[in-house]
């Protein structure tokens, strides 16, 4: 679990250094599909790896406005707060915790139950799904996008 | 490992169906982004998906040509070929192998090494990183993209 984790910090601190070469009004521009720009799309993500874990975890889950932090270095600043707090549940994670349940009451009085080890996975691919759009946004930019490769990033020394 | 194989699978059946309701000329479409097309996302991935688990077992990984597979029909019987390799493989898997070196002599006379826990993840983000293309590619359409979720899907049962 910690590798994919560890792989979506390590693609996302490459994207905020290609977001530096555009203008803050490219970053911030609407852009069709997923939330709609690229700033807005890593505050979500941040945001989104967050709270779920937050949730796990039977801890407040405040929800941020994007209107605060819509500049690159206000957007690194809110990863930069948050993490400590995502990367402490992964460190820890183990794999007794898969099947743990996560009940969640919806406000139609539904009740939906999911285990803590979809939900784990459904944060990671939440992100990587998000960067896929990222890099056909980079495309309409005649930008090169951040390739999204596992291997070569060093992240399984193997034996 | 077996639970992100899954989830892709069943994501991808969804983009399947999806696809039904378009020409074919849509799904051939040249577009920004990816591999270009949707029908070649398609083609791209399943050859990808087992391309390299046929690498890391040493067996013959012949390579195929889109030229051939230019109908959502046609892809799906590409995809129920492989699929059986693909399968075996992914539910023998344990960590055991995690940290094996899969090595790769380039052309350029170069040597890299991967651990076989790397590639079977980059396997995995690559589908889901490219349904992510589709996501948006299905916005320019005007029409919704299939759920990237991975909660919800009965992927692990609760205890």
């Amino acid at each position: 679990m910690e590798t994919f984790f560890r792989y979506n910090w390590m693609v996302r601190e490459q994207w905020y250094a290609w977001c530096e070469d555009l203008p803050l009004e490219e970053l911030l521009r609407p852009r069709t599909g997923g939330v709609g720009s690229i700033l807005k799309t890593f505050f979500h993500i941040i945001d989104v790896e967050w709270s779920w874990l937050q949730i796990l975890q039977g801890k407040p889950d405040g929800a941020e406005d994007f209107e605060h932090y819509k500049s690159l270095e206000a957007v690194r600043q809110f990863d930069r707060k948050l993490r400590p707090d995502v990367e402490a549940f992964v460190l820890a994670w183990d794999t007794s915790m898969e099947k743990r349940a996560h009940i969640d009451h919806l406000s139609n009085g539904k009740v939906v139950i999911d285990s803590w080890g979809e939900v784990m996975r459904h944060v990671i691919a939440h992100e990587i799904h998000h960067m896929g759009q990222l890099s056909v946004w980079a495309r309409e930019l005649g930008k090169e996008p951040v390739s999204a490769n596992v291997i070569g990033k060093g992240l399984i020394i193997p034996d």
